[in-house]
């Protein structure tokens, strides 16, 4: 059967928002852009399909805080007590997310990993984050698969986790509902639906930011932009000229597997281990399945889903030593994607100072345009921060805490006039 | 657009030969049959998707005789031979198979494994094979990224390998020719077709097998019947009472790698390794990728195609040890799949004695009835050899050699008559 009639063309859609990505990190900006009453239009040609399609969904800034990014911990503190409450709001909707209350075991193999542990906690402690050593036999009554040869167990009560699959498909269902509709209905309150476009550059109008050039024709006019397309941010046509954003792929391999019946439960706890110094964890999901993961590594492979021979042999020996059974398990899937990293590990969060081409006054920020990319590691743990942080500035509301994340605070090397240089963007400049 | 007219239904079809089953033993056996002028239906609801899908592809009777199945060998120096002319046969449709005559490294890890190969050499020469000691200097300026830590090597300039992916499609292919045609067409001479749905049963007819039941509701009708469906043989409604095919699945896990190009020629010729007494090859194909396997495992997994992460990262670990460089490969594919394997490791191949249900005398054959099953490791090498002896059974010539593999060598352990069993079915017998 044809359509003989063809549907009319509509050439502009109007929102309050829109949003260039669908990563956990767009999908949750959006959601909470309609909880607050705004419209909402998410442009991507493969939703959810990058590091988000990865990610294991620990949120975990307890254990997180091993990787030396101190910096980054009140923020992740502050995301973490969001989570509760935007979980709730996507699963209203009657879509489960994987949200586990679960607590995190740490576990070293040897002597060395239970030093660099015993170091750590000291470092936890102090900044009064909760962990407790367990003693072995305790770790291993709760845990009874562990390897009796583990060195050292800590107890961190705090650090939880998420599918970020199936949160991601539970806020783009609900998106879903309206992306069969004509696109004129989406200029209501609350309204959103998905293009499964690209975006192909940003529209400016009188010094600002107007909406989207989307890749199939359609121009989507929005209040405000969110710029949250992970690596692909940097090469967005149409940003400010002054505005750099370094963002370098780290790669990183996570396997799946299945656990036979008779080692059921495998884990109740979500386990993060040092191995000989090296990171490995272990998440046992609600459906029976655990995630193992991730390597990390930035040397280039042929495409950023190509899988490492040498990381999923890496992380099978890693996890087998602190969990024996792991050799028992029917390998699911074997996951590569890059991860946005920056030269200092933390987001690119905010809105962007002006220069030339802006109409505000001179360090004024570019109307219309908000950027959300650089999560790296922390992508979904910081999802409820960046979508509350986002959609605060959209309301005007600028909490001093996060603007040391601002987009602009590194200096654009293809602009070498000294006074750049010399004065880069940084969080006193825009305070 | 519809079909308004309904295709007339065809209740039965007519051809020369029927087989159940289009594995590699299946597809050859049906190449063969049109090659001496035989019309053909092949039946299976899944093809090429079984061990087929899984295997290597090794042509490898010299090397293969390390896993102590000295009984196998006239049959497997016999298909090796026929190989070229089979390839030919094949590829002058203008396909490719990913046939090759570059030789084989067998390669031990440590002292151990050196004594290993070096007692199996013994046995090898002995039986007059092609197997000679290299130097390691030698070795390693033909394939330079060998580990420098290997303890010995071996060339074997005869076993060579197949990809038997493209071989079996290249076959499917010259059978799709015709599948979309009407199936009254199918009873000329080399016609063949595939019917994409499963054999339900045998049918009879004056004591004779006279074809096969499709599940869909089809009788094809055959003057010849050939069983190839691997495993499910043994399942198969209307085989002889009398008949045990004792079929074990004996599961294996296998790796499909891509090597970037700083890395290519990864190998020039198949490694075949022991690293602490367990084999591992790794096979470069045509394409630039290579394949790693095999793991052997007799436990059941949640299903045939389940593949085990202690496996995978065996294999990982091992191939690493002979070719450090594998762990920079890509993993594009970790496959599970079970093979076909009998109490003695042999094919069950050829026509089967006649009981209370035959005609013919008692001890002879039933007519119509070849089967072509259990060939465990061995399905690829062996495919010509299993086809010419199973166009040669229809032809009417028994070629006394091979009647050691006849399927009815085992006693019925459902049968329990004295009788069946102090006089088992034996070469003798059937002589």
């Amino acid at each position: 059967m044809e359509t003989l009639q063809p549907a009319p063309r509509n050439p502009a859609v109007t929102a309050d928002v829109a949003v260039i990505g669908a990563g956990i990190i767009g999908l949750g900006i959006a959601h909470e852009a309609r909880r607050s009453g705004r419209s909402v239009v998410v442009i991507d040609p493969a939703p959810a399909s990058g590091a988000t399609y990865a990610a294991a969904g620990m949120l975990a800034p307890v254990s997180e805080l091993h990787y030396q990014e101190e910096d980054l911990l009140e923020l992740m503190l502050a995301s973490s007590q969001l989570w509760p409450g935007f979980v709730d709001g996507v699963q209203s909707a009657g879509r489960g997310t994987g949200y586990r209350t679960t607590p995190t075991l740490a576990v070293g193999a040897d002597a060395a990993d239970r030093r660099a542990f015993g170091d750590l906690r000291d470092v936890q402690l102090r900044l009064g984050l909760e962990i407790q050593a367990l003693p072995l036999r305790e770790a291993r009554d709760r845990e009874p698969l562990l390897s009796p040869q583990i060195s050292c167990a800590f107890d961190i009560p705090g650090d939880h986790q998420v599918d970020p699959r199936r949160l991601a498909a539970a806020i783009l269902e609900s998106l879903g509902r309206h992306s069969e509709r004509d696109r004129s209905w989406v200029t209501g309150a609350e309204d959103g639906f998905l293009m499964n476009s690209s975006a192909s550059g940003l529209l400016w109008e009188d010094g600002a930011v107007a909406g989207v050039a989307v890749a199939d024709g359609t121009r989507v006019l929005a209040a405000e932009t969110v710029v949250a397309n992970g690596l692909a941010a940097a090469g967005l046509e149409g940003l400010p000229e002054e505005l750099a954003l370094p963002l370098r792929p780290v790669y990183g391999d996570i396997l799946r597997l299945g656990v036979p019946r008779h080692l059921q439960p495998l884990l109740t706890a979500t386990v993060r281990g040092l191995v000989r110094g090296v990171p490995v964890y272990i998440v046992p999901r609600e459906d029976g399945t655990v995630v193992i993961g991730a390597s990390q590594r930035e040397d280039g492979p042929s495409s950023a889903s190509a899988v490492s021979a040498g990381g999923v042999y890496q992380l099978l020996r890693d996890a087998q030593v602190l969990l024996p059974a792991v050799a028992e398990l029917e390998l699911l899937e074997c996951t590569a994607r890059a991860r946005p990293g920056t030269p200092d590990n933390a987001p690119l969060l905010g809105r962007v100072r002006a220069g030339d081409s802006g109409t505000g006054p001179d360090g004024g920020d570019v109307p219309g345009l908000i950027v959300a990319t650089g999560f790296f590691r922390h992508g979904v743990l910081l999802t409820p921060a960046a979508a509350s942080i986002t959609v605060g500035l959209m309301e005007g509301r600028h909490d001093e805490r996060w603007t040391r994340f601002r987009p602009d605070r590194f200096p654009n090397p293809h602009r070498s006039a000294p006074a750049t240089i010399s004065a880069p963007a940084t969080i006193k400049d825009h305070a």
